[in-house]
């Protein structure tokens, strides 16, 4: 067991990324335009004017490479960031495999995930835009807690719409919002019109994504002084994440290692992926890494797997701008897998179309193979990955099963998103043999 | 909001101390022995060897400053270790104290507390006398959580009764077990003579510690391949968390300061409490530090504060060795607090010993302004505190206050054991102004 070698890479405060890294400015061609739903033009600052603050909107449309983070939005990631990379010596061990295997734990987050990385520059810009208010829709809770917390570090309201479901299931996620000083509400909600009206026609909905973001997007239009925010699937959000691969590349020589010969992250709107995949990418462009990445999708919402090509709408309901995605279509509805932060209909257009380039491949992984591979993770490395991360862990141990039957030794690096600490129930029914494949 | 200065002192993984550090060399006069229960005579090891492996033994009763750490068990702890030191700046801002404010996040450990830095070495030294099975009780579950992770590390067998009303209640933390391969049972059960009778006697029974004692230590004594383990009270569980202290004294001067004048930790059965402030009660007695060292106890169990200095029993059932100890009796119940790791009767004994001695303080903390405290704290911190730690939290509190009334600038240093990510009902329960003081 005993190694010379570290097993984790720490870096100090002053090596936070200083600037986030915009993927367009690198990519062979552009990337298609976002359209606006009724001219089908390529969308305008202007037409994003009523829903985002300006400094979301530049950065949305934004080609230059590098945008900096401003020092009061760096001065929170000090209160975590920058977050470990480690070597899984014993995790190799237990799968006595040949293959040499890393992952970077963004785990330790204010909310247990890389969410607070996208809420708390869109809290600080939304702050500086003269805002007071921010809503959001949540599903499991991730995205919920993280615009919870960063909200109230820049003084603002934070009113979130969560699906009623997960409302109820999961009593420890709006907690951790409450706790965080937001109001969180199971949706449909009485207090929108669009949530009176799904109740009256659905009296025993239990709710949804599409659903509830029809009531925070229509409580943010009623009131001038709120802004609505979106946690994952648009460039701006990819964008804030990339401090994640940033960080990876200043510590993979941290541990010995010059290149990374395969990458794993979990993919559902994509945030976590691009920010952790993006940056890697530029290498491989440049000709510095030859990485193959791979986006770990669920079986139960497998949009870059089985998905197609296509502009599509952001949510069910069909307000949002045209995207470019792999969609599999705007009303499709995931089975109630336990990565709720997995369970989208399409994928995020930056990461659509670096798939569509050939630039990063896909794979889909069942949910008991995910467990199976985060009970191995959690019982050697000492950490319980969230339920959306277990997918990648899954990916990555069957190339390291593959490289082991070659007698090959590549470098495999898992992105964990997240702690499962919060997902236990879900590990409960799979040890207990009750979980379904999704 | 900005500081030139770093937020946190990190060390590298061969900065983890490489021996525990035993308070019993420094004292200035012997603390009392353990006594045979029945004799009244000290306690030999022979005493001790039906219920612990000999490495245990002879860290219980020894008198040696320094007890080297095995290799195999620093191995383990690089999983986690050495933990994060961090100055609370914002926190400061918040309470517009003129304190300077620094906490010790033990949170991050595989099963988010302090208690593994003992389970761990308990678990090692088990396995190299050669038992295959360890039995223990827990309260609400981090001890519990702790040796399931250990446990499995070395390939042990772990069965775990835990106390029936925290099974039900928190049904998160044996998730947590189970996920780390152990076996947990509700108290009383019906697979033990004592867990059988129990239930006899009392069928409605929500069970207590003293309940789920007797069933570990009965399976453990009908086993001879299995050892019984205990989570704090004794001097080679306090000796183990003394990583803890060691790591803050090397950490205090990479944040720049060279004094600490106040120290607050909970205490419950004294283990966090040990853990991060022998190593300062050191340098207090060799003159290299003053630092006034707060023990925080809950109101509902106020033993150092109001309980008399004697020999009592360690559990309800009076079959332990008798130990000299702040108590409030072993038939003492405590309310159910939320913080169910500081619902003990007594006080570990050498930390007994250190406040008879006047070598710490104590005050004891009702819940509510624990909580309170515990609010603001995650807010600012972004770490949503254990229960437990919330107690040490609300003690700092009081003392920033009082510096900032003064217009003193003391050091404060706060142990926060633990994170609160699987206690926060508790939190939901003190926003909407449901908790009792306890």
């Amino acid at each position: 067991m005993t190694d010379a070698a570290p097993l984790k890479a720490l870096l100090s405060e002053d090596e936070i990324p200083t600037h986030w890294y915009n993927i367009v400015a690198d990519l062979p061609s552009p990337p298609p335009p976002h359209l606006h739903p009724g001219t089908r033009e390529p969308l305008t600052p202007e037409d994003l004017a009523p829903l985002f603050p300006p400094g979301m909107i530049e950065q949305e449309l934004s080609t230059e490479r590098w945008i900096e983070i401003p020092e009061e939005v760096r001065d929170i990631y000090r209160l975590w960031r920058p977050s470990p990379f480690h070597r899984a010596l014993r995790l190799e061990q237990a799968l006595g495999t040949t293959a040499r295997i890393y992952y970077k734990y963004e785990g330790a987050s204010p909310v247990g995930s890389h969410k607070t990385n996208s809420a708390v520059p869109q809290a600080y810009f939304n702050k500086l835009a003269g805002r007071t208010r921010l809503t959001t829709e949540t599903g499991a809770g991730q995205w919920g807690s993280a615009l919870a917390f960063a909200s109230q570090i820049y003084g603002l309201t934070c009113d979130i719409w969560q699906v009623r479901s997960s409302f109820e299931s999961k009593p420890y996620r709006h907690a951790l919002m409450e706790t965080f000083g937001a109001t969180c509400y199971p949706s449909p909600s009485d207090i929108t019109e669009a949530g009176r009206a799904l109740r009256e026609r659905f009296p025993d909905t239990t709710g949804s994504l599409g659903m509830a973001i029809s009531e925070a997007v229509e409580a943010a239009g009623k009131d001038p002084d709120a802004s609505y925010s979106l946690g994952s699937v648009l460039n701006h959000v990819a964008l804030h994440q990339t401090v994640i691969g940033q960080e990876v590349l200043k510590q993979l020589p941290m541990l010995g290692e010059s290149q990374i010969d395969y990458l794993f992250a979990c993919a559902g709107g994509g945030s976590n992926l691009a920010g952790i995949s993006f940056p890697i990418i530029r290498e491989n462009l440049a000709g510095r890494q030859s990485t193959k990445i791979v986006a770990c999708e669920p079986q139960a919402a497998p949009s870059l797997t089985q998905g197609e090509y296509r502009y599509d709408f952001g949510d069910t309901e069909g307000t949002t701008p045209l995207l470019k995605m792999y969609t599999l279509g705007a009303d499709f509805v995931p089975d109630p897998v336990h990565a709720g932060g997995l369970r989208y209909h399409a994928m995020a257009p930056l990461v659509s179309f670096c798939k569509h380039e050939g630039l990063m491949d896909a794979v889909a992984i069942g949910q008991r193979e995910a467990f199976e591979a985060g009970v191995l993770f959690a019982r050697a490395e000492g950490i319980v990955p969230a339920s959306e991360s277990n997918h990648a862990i899954a990916g990555a141990f069957r190339q390291a099963r593959q490289a082991t039957a070659e007698g090959s030794s590549p470098v495999i690096v898992i992105g964990v998103s997240g702690s499962g600490q919060l997902d236990l129930p879900a590990y409960t029914e799979y040890l207990s043999g009750q979980m379904s494949d999704g």
